[in-house]
């Protein structure tokens, strides 16, 4: 990071562009929740292109966690499919490295990390579904009480593919009963970004024994009348990948996220589709 | 294929598993058109391994003509997320085999010719917005009148991936003009299958000299007062395969589609998903 540092308010209201350029410059290391309205944040996964071919199997077998929105070619860093500039070594604000599925650093930059075999792949993420809730003026818990979303490892075995595979992770949002059937429709809408809920209801039909003790994240208040409703989680390849212990691979450190320049209720994450529609 | 021949008449009725049995039995080689209604059927391409990472980058970049929907292990022939008994050696009624771009043999059974490093790569198709057009009376004219939808290779250029990459091959359906904007809406609802229309109006725009002049399938009437409206079309990455000229690759014979077992609109094309909810 350099001195010249800004804050999230302060690029409230840049374009995608600009804040990826403060990303770059080093001049924003922060969160990227509410940035760039309007515009399509994704999960990252770098790893070796000898796994790339399984990991795409295994994201596209896992439609609902593992939204597929870009790949990249073997070893180039620029993601054009997702925008005229995205360079994904400098781009994202804060990375993960893990090594044989160890962590082992939570850089601003990969620059001297990146080799000629690396793969990138992009996937939705969550805060487009939860933009249109709050529009359709659903609640969305988590964001009202300034927590992170609870997160929790389910039952639901995932389609494996290669060296991948494992449990889904799910997000619980309360719901309340009589909008439970709009939250449905409305998330359904966006597949690029984990699309409609898995279930709604008792928790144990997960697998999950404690709505109070997420695995991951922070717990929410469940209100007289609201449903615990669960979503398929961006957090799952990221456990998959760790999982396969695979020698290198690095990811967005959570809340960190690539900003692409696509619209995220386009009806492709394509760049070039959207210039000629 | 065997003496005991049924007709497609006779499979109207008949699941998609019947269907494929039948197929796979070497008792039907027919189209696929109609067939296991509310089902969703595929194009098909199956290549070596050392060029599937790059299709798939393909398929990803170029969502419109090449809607993924499944992808084999390699070497394997059977796609359970498409349904539990599916062998893609046998299952489908007529294959069309390329060697160097050129094309060398119809057969309706590739068991002979199956490789260790074949991946199978399914991809939507046009019958799935086909059938929800007619279900709301949006009229489908090259049904009506009994002959192959038009196809015209287009001036938009692909997405490259690897050795893919090229112009899309497009379909034309004339629409009544008060129903075009139905007809977005609803085949939109499709992602799997082309999803909304790439265009609609002049040919001109997407380089079409010629309406009347398909460069495959059959020319149709516009009626006065019936705009021609542009689909992504499920040739384009036939084509595409043949323009890499791949030392080996085999397409289902046109119209000779993989019947799944999945529901065509389905929220994801995973059959496992469908179980689970």
């Amino acid at each position: 990071m350099t001195d010249q540092q800004v804050t999230q308010a302060e690029l409230r209201n840049s374009t995608a562009a600009q804040v990826r350029a403060a990303i770059r410059a080093g001049a924003y290391g922060g969160h990227t929740s509410g940035l760039a309205a309007g515009k399509l944040q994704c999960n990252l996964a770098i790893l070796p292109e000898v796994y790339a071919l399984d990991f795409l199997r295994f994201c596209q077998r896992n439609p609902k966690p593992c939204p597929l929105v870009a790949v990249g070619d073997t070893g180039n860093p620029m993601l054009p499919t997702l925008g005229p500039d995205i360079d994904i070594r400098t781009d994202v604000p804060r990375y993960r490295v893990f090594e044989n599925g160890s962590f082992v650093a939570e850089p601003t930059d990969i620059s001297d990390l990146w080799q000629p075999d690396f793969v990138t792949v992009a996937l939705g993420c969550s805060f487009t579904f939860e933009n249109a809730l709050l529009r359709c003026d659903v609640p969305v818990r988590h964001m009202e009480s300034g927590r992170n979303v609870p997160m929790f490892r389910s039952n639901l075995d995932l389609v494996p593919a290669g060296p991948f595979g494992g449990q889904m992770v799910v997000t619980m949002r309360p719901i309340p009963a009589h909008q439970v059937q709009q939250a449905y429709e409305i998330s359904g809408r966006y597949p690029q970004a984990h699309g409609a809920p898995i279930a709604h209801g008792d928790p144990e039909n997960l697998g999950i024994a404690d709505l109070d003790a997420p695995d991951w994240g922070e717990s929410v208040h469940i209100r007289e009348g609201e449903v615990p409703v669960y979503w398929a989680c961006g957090v799952t390849p990221q456990n998959v990948l760790l999982d396969a212990r695979l020698p290198i691979c690095i990811t967005h450190s959570p809340g960190h996220m690539l900003i692409a320049d696509v619209a995220e209720d386009a009806e492709t994450t394509i760049y070039s589709n959207e210039e000629n529609e």
